[in-house]
């Protein structure tokens, strides 16, 4: 048996891989992307599902089209042009079965064999392997502490003349936890419309900020029909029933939708049906309030247990976002760091495996702190501290 | 913006676009490949659903393992095994977003651009147009009247030795309703061993059998690890769910798992617990032969209806499955009719949306007997004759 060339070289993600190892009680995972369980509305959900079946569940449970049900399209999109500011006039919106696949299809509609993309490096796993599956050639730019370094994109823009897309993360940036100022948005669209290439902006995070001020998405000052915007429901409603939606030009939407067409035909139908009424039942906006506050006491937890017990490391106090993103002190191996952490009971995911060149060094390593509780996260933390200095 | 090549040529398809034509409450579509939503179990799946969310929906909210649901790959694999007589030793089953993505994962991790996949023709528009998104070149072997015809295969296996797949709907082929017979099944796996091509095996109707005796699954008869296996929660649950599962070799399932991750990390968990409690708690057998009967209803009301409103056009009763194919008498075009037939508020999908060759000719139409009521089926048929009389 023979496999294509594109997938012969897809490693399964390492993150994922992770969730599958055999779950010890006593082992804290510092390592997920996941949202808490704290943060579904799930009392909420019961009574919209109740409502479903009791009205008759039958349209739900049919096939449907493949853009999306169309009350949720509207609903998502008023909620995207309020909330985010974009979807402008020759924007359309298909729901997709999560952020992750507005990334296949983008890479699968935009991308013969070979092409290139850039990316931030670091950058999120689930993203480069999508654009790898397609044979795709990274080039990274780093981030220079607020998001992608646009000196480092234009170098890469000139060496890289035929490159057609280019991946960002600008808002808590997965896994750094960078924004992107507002004046090197404005920069990336200006290089992207010099060099003419596609921008796609991986946005599930926007709603979990924590502190600072908002600003404004790529796609919201995108005058060109430049940039494919990808929005989540995974980290304000659950990730379990995996559903987001791609807001872009509706040329690229209608080659989109026929990619998604022939991949799942479309995303579960009962969900869809469900959110859509749980947005028009319920106030989302309370409830992302909600999730914030969880996720900011988290987060200033894990800051406090790190100032405890590994000062001597550097981080950045996030925004907003899931992640910390720590540089050990002394440039020690994440891997080697992250293998020894794990016999002390803590799991983090090194920081090599978000990086471009898949062979490459870090001695970086990213924590998350949505996931664990504040006692676990001050336990975890010290586990790690204790692993750094056994090092 | 310029377009991927192998996604600028891919069309949506004929039968999805149909869905999304505005609806006029008079006109009765024969044209849909829908179950019918009598046929979902909905009050099992209400207190099933009602059940995950008393008992704490969390995990079934929350991101999951790639492969699937475990419990649920399991309870799949033993009726698979049981009922299909599919899953051997070197076997591995995942849980998918419908029987769709098998043959979409299916392509992408067997083929490279160009190479050559040959296919019944007419077949399933989805599948065709998936293998046509990696750009895969289709090569058509005719229906015979039994599947696909094997001296046709052998041919075409002659003609194309860079042949890599054989794409099959062995049993209540869509559109053309055929049964292959076991002999056929044999002679298809050693054409396959002798050329080394591995073989796709598309069943999603095989619970729907009407009458007639069961024939073995080509995969139950494959002792090289040289078929992939499709199967459907679509046909016996509901559609909308989205869920089906793929049965392969565990070598190629774990690079078939990588590209499902890249794609939508999961398939929806909720429904994924859901079905598996649904099976654990109820009797899907029992289920299934109340679907066959309320089946066998509908293709029994249209033959007698053809029988009566167009006898003279030709069609084999199908043993199973959802649709009936029928030659129009005269060899009329069968878009031209289907277009006729839409101004006497019935709607039907020409044969030729079907075929390998997109451009091609068929003067026949495939009817769909599973979603309208026995009325609308008697109905339906009457306007369809009075088309043909008119033509």
């Amino acid at each position: 048996m023979e496999f294509s060339r594109r997938i012969s070289a897809l490693k399964p993600s390492a993150i994922r891989e992770i969730l599958k190892a055999p779950a010890d009680s006593e082992t804290i995972s510092l390592a997920a992307g996941n949202p808490s369980p704290e943060a579904f509305p799930a009392a909420e959900m019961a009574a919209v599902a109740a409502e479903i079946f009791a009205s008759g569940a039958a349209s739900a449970l049919q096939y449907g089209i493949s853009e999306g049900y169309q009350p949720l399209r509207e609903r998502t999109l008023e909620r995207a042009r309020r909330v985010c500011g974009v979807g402008g006039d020759g924007d359309e919106l298909i729901i997709t079965s999560g952020g992750q696949q507005v990334v296949e299809l983008a890479a699968k509609t935009l991308l013969n064999d070979g092409d290139t993309v850039i990316c931030e490096d670091p950058s999120f796993i689930g993203a480069l392997n999508a654009l790898r599956s397609y044979s795709a050639k990274l080039v990274g730019v780093p981030c220079n502490g607020a998001g992608m370094d646009m000196d480092g994109l234009e170098r890469a823009l000139r060496e890289h003349p035929e490159a057609k897309l280019i991946y960002t993360i600008p808002t808590f940036q997965n896994p750094a936890g960078e924004v992107m100022p507002l004046a090197s948005r404005k920069r990336l669209l200006e290089l992207a419309s010099q060099h003419n290439v596609m921008v796609l902006e991986d946005d599930p995070y926007r709603d979990l900020r924590y502190g600072g001020e908002g600003v404004p998405a790529v796609k919201a000052l995108d005058g060109e029909g430049r940039v494919i915007y990808a929005g989540s429901f995974s980290k304000i409603i659950a990730p379990g029933i995996r559903l987001g939606f791609a807001l872009a030009p509706s040329a690229l939407i209608a080659k989109m939708t026929a990619a998604k067409q022939v991949s799942d035909v479309h995303s579960n139908l009962f969900f869809q049906v469900l959110v859509e009424r749980y947005m028009a039942s319920y106030d989302i906006e309370a409830h992302v309030a909600r999730c914030r506050s969880l996720y900011r006491a988290r987060r200033d937890a894990m800051d406090a247990a790190l100032k405890r017990h590994m000062p001597e490391a550097g981080w950045v106090l996030p925004e907003g976002g899931l992640f910390l993103w720590v540089n050990l002190p002394g440039g020690e191996d994440g891997v080697e760091f992250c293998r020894r952490a794990k016999e002390k009971k803590v799991m983090a995911v090194p920081g090599s495996a978000f990086l471009c060149d898949e062979g490459g060094f870090s001695s970086a390593i990213r924590l998350n702190f949505s996931l664990p509780s504040i006692e676990q996260i001050e336990t975890g933390v010290a586990r790690l501290g204790e692993t750094l200095r056994e090092m």
